[in-house]
C-alpha cells in the first residue's frame, strides 16, 4: 500500500480477476450487536480474541470510515435492510417491543425481497427487531426471507434473570425487561421454544446456517444469508464450547462464540466450493453499550458509544471479504450499512428500486477501482424529527455537530459528554472536527479561530445539510402506533397467568 | 489461534527452526517517542498509515501486554538499555536538559556494552536522552555503541520556532524550550550541525543504518543497532518525502515517516542477506502526550498517556519479527523494554551481567515454548521517590492503584482523571481493576464489594509490591546533580552572544 491509498496493480489484477466471474455471487451478512468500533483484535482491542474475524479481516477489506445509520438497534436494521435512512420508513424514535403495533412496513423492499425477485434464495437467522405485529406480519419471511430462525427482537426484552445464560447453570446477569413474555425462538412464524435457551441457541443457528448453504449449493442457487448475532449485546451469553474460554469475561466469551459462528460460516463454504462466489460482509449495528460497564463494548479511541451521535456510537467495525475479488486491504473511505443494498443489487446484477435511496454502490471501494461515491454521512438520534433534522453532518474527513447529547446506552465512561443525564446541546455555528488528525472529536476547529478554509468547509457542509434535509421526508413513525399487551408472543395463547406463563420447552 | 493462545504446530516447526539457526542473531532495536498504544493501523488507529509496521506485526509477533518502565522518555530509555528500573541507576526525577549534570552513570551497563564484549558491532542512530556530560562523557559511544549519529536529547529542547520542520518553509509548530542552545546533531561526540536540519534528519539515520549494516554483512559481524527515532515527538517534522503525505496532519507525516524508515531497514536486511539472522523489535518509549492536542498521539481506549501510572503512559505497541524464527500471532504475555537486555543476552549467548535486573528472558514468549516468565509490572511516575514506592502493581491481569495522579503531558483529553491539575491521590484499599475485562481502567472491582477472590489478589499483590520494593534500591538522582549552562553543546565554543550563537550548518 502507498501511503494514502492502495496500489493500482492489485486494481487491475483485480479488474481481471472480476471480469472472470460470471456467475452471480452469492451474500452472507454478518452482523454484531452493540459491538464497538474496538470490540475486534484487529481494530486494536488488548484483550479480545477474535481470531476468525482477524483473519477476515486481514484477508479482506478492512474499513476504518464506516458508519451504521443510527446509533440505536430496530432503525440501524431497518436501514440496513431497505438502503434508505429509518426515517423514511418510520422506524422512529427508539425501537420495537414485544408488543409493538408497528414494524418496518411491508411496503418498504428490502435487500432481501430485491434478491429473492433475481432468483436468490433468502434466509435470515439471529435478531431481527424490526416488528412482529398482529399474527406476525411483520416477520421476515413477509419481508423477503424465504426461511428464518430467530428471535423477533432485542433478547434483553424480556425477563432474564432465571434463565441460563452459560453452561451449566450460570445465570444471566442483570435483570432485562419485566413484565413482559420470555423471550421466544421462531422458526418462521411459529415459536418453537419460549423462553430462548441461551447456551443452545448459536449452534442451532450455525445449524440453520450450514443447512441453508448447503441446500443453495446442492441447488445451485445463487443466495442471501443475513446472519444477525445477538452478540455481544447485553445480557451475554455463550454455548459450552465458548463459556469461560475468553480473557475479558462474559462479553469475549459471547464475542468469541460469534467468533467461532463466523469461523464455521467460512469453512462451509470452503467445504461447498462456495468460497470463491460468496461476498461475506460483516458490520454492527450501532456503538458499544457502556453503560453495561466491563460487560459493555468498547469504541476504543472514539467518542461515546451507543445512543449518542459521536463517532463511538455509530462508527463500526466492517470487513468485506470475498477471496479472489476483494483484495486484501485497508480503506479509509466513507461507506455506510445504506450502502449495503445498493452495492448487492449491483453485484447481483439486479435494477435499483424505484423509491429514494441513501445508498450508494460500494463497487469502486471493493474492488479498489475508484474512490467511494459516498462523501457525506448525516448523523440522526435514536428520536430524529424534521425540525432539528440530523444532529451532525460528515462531509469528507470534517464532521460538524449542530446539536449534541448524552445517552444512559453511553453512560459509565469518564467522559461526561456521553452519559445519560447530558442534556440536548445546540451548537451554532456547529462544533467543527478533522476526523483524521483528530478522530475522538475532542478539538473543535472553530476553538482555533475560523479561518478561511474552514469558513469555505463549514459552507459546504451547509449546503449538503440543507440540500439533504430537502430530499429527506420523515414516514409515518410506527412506535407512535404504540404498544398492545396482546400482540406479545405467547407459546401457549390461551395459558394464565400472562405474562409468565409463556413458557414451551 | 485457539481462542486463549497459540497453536501447537507453529511451535513445534518453530522450535525445530530455531534449532536449524545456529549462528548469533542480530538485533535492531526500534523506538517511537512519544508514540501510544492505539497509533499504529495495527493497533487500530482509523486514519495512520503505518504500512511497514503493520507488516511487520502481521508477520512478526504483536504484544498487546507491553510496558515502558516509566511514563517519561530519559528513565524510560535508562531501564530499557540496562534491563533495570530507572530508580537503581538515578535516571529520575524526570528527564534530562541540555546543560543536565548527570547522565545514565558509566558504572551502568548497558545492551550495547554486554553485546560489544561479545564481538558484536553496535551503533546508535537518534535520540539518546541519557546525559551529555562534561566533554560529552555521558553519549552513547561511551556506553558501548561503537558509532552514534543523533540528537543527545530530546529535540524540543530548544528553540524551534525559527526552524523548517517540513519542507520546503513550513515552521515548526510551538516554540519549544526557549534560552537554551539550538537543538545540535553529533557525530560519536563531534557537532555536525547546529540547529538540526529536521527535514533532512530522518534520510541521514537511514544511510547511517544502512551503511552501518552494510559494513556489518561485509564483515561478518553480528550487530546491533538502537535506531530510537524522534518521532512521534513533539515538534513534529518529515522530509520532503513525506510530507503533507499522511491524512492525519503533521503528527501522520512524522509517524509515516518513521514507518518509511522501518521499511528501508528491513530492506536493507533482506538486501544483505540478514532477514532470517536479525530479530528486529518495534516499541515505543512512553505513551502519547496528549497535551498536544490533534498533534498529539492516542493511546486507544486505554487511559490517560505521558506521564502518568495510567496504562495509557506505559502499556505500548511492540512487536518482534524474526522471520523463520517468530512465528506470527499475537500474544497477551506480560513483558517490558526491561525484559530486552536479558532477551538479547540470551539470544546472543552472554551470560547476564551480575547486577540486580528486573527484567526477564522472553524467549519463550517470542518462540511460543511458554508463558511469559514476567508476572508482574510496577509503575514508577516520572517523579519516583522510595517513601511512596510503586504507584501502581500489576499482577496477572489485575491492576492496583495505591496513587493516582494527572500528567500535563496527558491534558486536553475530556477525562479529568489525566490532567495536569489533578493532585496525587492516595488509594487505601488500592484501585483495583481486571485490565482483561477492563482495559480502560473504569470499573474499580472494590466499588462493587470485595469477595474472598478479590481480597485473596489483594493480598498477593500487596506481598509482590513488599517484595519487590525490599529488593528495589534507589541510586544517587542523576537529575539532582543539577544543570550547568555550560554544558550545553556549542559547535562554536567561543562565540557570542550565547546561547543563540550556537550555529553551524
Amino acid at each position: 500500500m502507498g501511503p494514502r491509498g492502495r496500489i493500482l496493480p492489485w486494481a487491475l489484477a483485480l479488474l481481471a480477476l472480476r471480469g472472470a466471474a460470471a456467475t452471480r455471487p452469492s451474500f452472507v451478512l454478518l452482523l454484531a450487536d452493540d459491538l464497538g468500533f474496538g470490540d475486534l483484535g484487529t481494530y486494536g482491542h488488548p484483550s479480545s480474541a477474535t481470531p476468525n474475524l482477524d483473519r477476515m479481516a486481514s484477508r479482506g477489506l478492512r474499513f476504518t470510515s464506516f458508519y451504521s445509520s443510527s446509533p440505536v438497534c430496530s432503525p440501524s436494521r431497518a436501514a440496513l435492510l431497505t438502503g434508505r435512512f429509518q426515517m423514511r420508513s418510520g422506524v422512529y424514535p427508539g425501537v420495537f417491543y414485544p408488543d409493538s403495533r408497528g414494524g418496518l412496513p411491508l411496503s418498504e423492499l428490502t435487500v432481501a425481497e430485491l434478491l429473492k425477485a433475481e432468483g436468490y434464495a433468502t434466509a435470515m437467522v439471529g435478531k431481527w427487531h424490526l416488528g412482529l405485529g398482529i399474527n406476525g406480519s411483520f416477520l421476515p419471511i413477509h419481508q423477503g426471507f424465504d426461511h428464518f430462525l430467530g428471535v423477533p427482537y432485542s433478547h434483553d426484552q424480556g425477563p432474564c434473570q432465571n434463565l441460563t445464560c452459560f453452561p451449566p447453570d450460570t445465570k444471566c446477569f442483570g435483570t432485562c425487561d419485566q413484565g413482559t413474555v420470555p423471550v421466544p425462538l421462531l422458526w418462521n412464524q411459529s415459536i418453537v421454544q419460549q423462553p430462548v435457551s441461551f447456551p443452545d441457541l448459536v449452534p442451532l443457528y450455525n445449524k440453520f446456517s450450514r443447512d441453508f448453504i448447503a441446500d443453495c449449493a446442492r441447488r445451485g442457487l445463487p443466495f442471501l444469508l443475513y446472519y444477525a448475532s445477538h452478540h455481544t449485546h447485553y445480557p451475554q451469553f455463550a454455548s459450552r464450547e465458548y463459556a469461560g474460554q475468553s480473557r475479558r469475561g462474559p462479553f469475549g466469551d459471547a464475542l468469541l462464540e460469534f467468533d467461532g459462528a463466523v469461523g464455521q460460516l467460512l469453512q462451509v463454504l470452503q467445504e461447498n466450493g462456495l468460497a470463491n462466489t460468496t461476498l461475506v460482509f460483516f458490520t454492527s449495528d450501532n456503538g458499544p453499550s457502556t453503560m453495561r460497564m466491563a460487560r459493555g463494548g468498547s469504541s476504543g479511541l472514539l467518542k461515546c458509544g451507543k445512543g449518542t451521535t459521536y463517532e463511538g456510537g455509530m462508527r463500526e467495525p466492517a470487513v468485506a471479504y470475498w477471496p479472489g475479488h476483494i483484495a486484501p486491504g485497508v480503506t479509509h473511505e466513507l461507506a455506510s450499512t445504506l450502502d449495503i443494498l445498493p452495492t448487492l443489487a449491483t453485484l447481483a446484477g439486479a435494477a435499483l428500486p424505484k423509491v429514494a435511496l441513501d445508498g450508494y454502490d460500494l463497487s469502486p471501494v471493493l474492488f479498489g477501482s475508484g474512490k467511494s461515491p459516498r462523501q457525506t454521512m448525516f448523523f440522526y438520534p435514536p428520536a430524529p424529527d424534521a425540525l432539528h433534522g440530523p444532529f451532525a453532518v460528515r462531509l469528507g474527513k470534517y464532521k460538524a455537530h449542530y446539536f449534541t447529547q448524552g445517552s444512559f446506552h453511553s453512560d459509565t465512561t469518564p467522559d461526561q459528554a456521553c452519559h445519560g443525564l447530558t442534556p440536548l446541546a445546540a451548537h451554532l455555528p456547529p462544533l467543527l472536527f478533522d476526523l483524521e488528525s483528530d478522530p475522538a472529536e475532542n478539538y473543535d476547529l472553530l476553538q482555533g479561530g475560523a479561518g478561511p478554509e474552514v469558513l469555505q468547509i463549514l459552507k459546504e457542509i451547509k449546503l449538503q445539510k440543507v440540500l439533504f434535509e430537502q430530499r429527506m421526508e420523515f414516514g409515518e413513525s410506527q412506535m407512535r402506533k404504540g404498544r398492545d399487551p396482546a400482540l406479545q408472543p405467547c407459546c401457549a395463547p390461551n395459558c394464565t397467568p400472562k405474562p409468565s406463563c409463556c413458557r414451551c420447552s
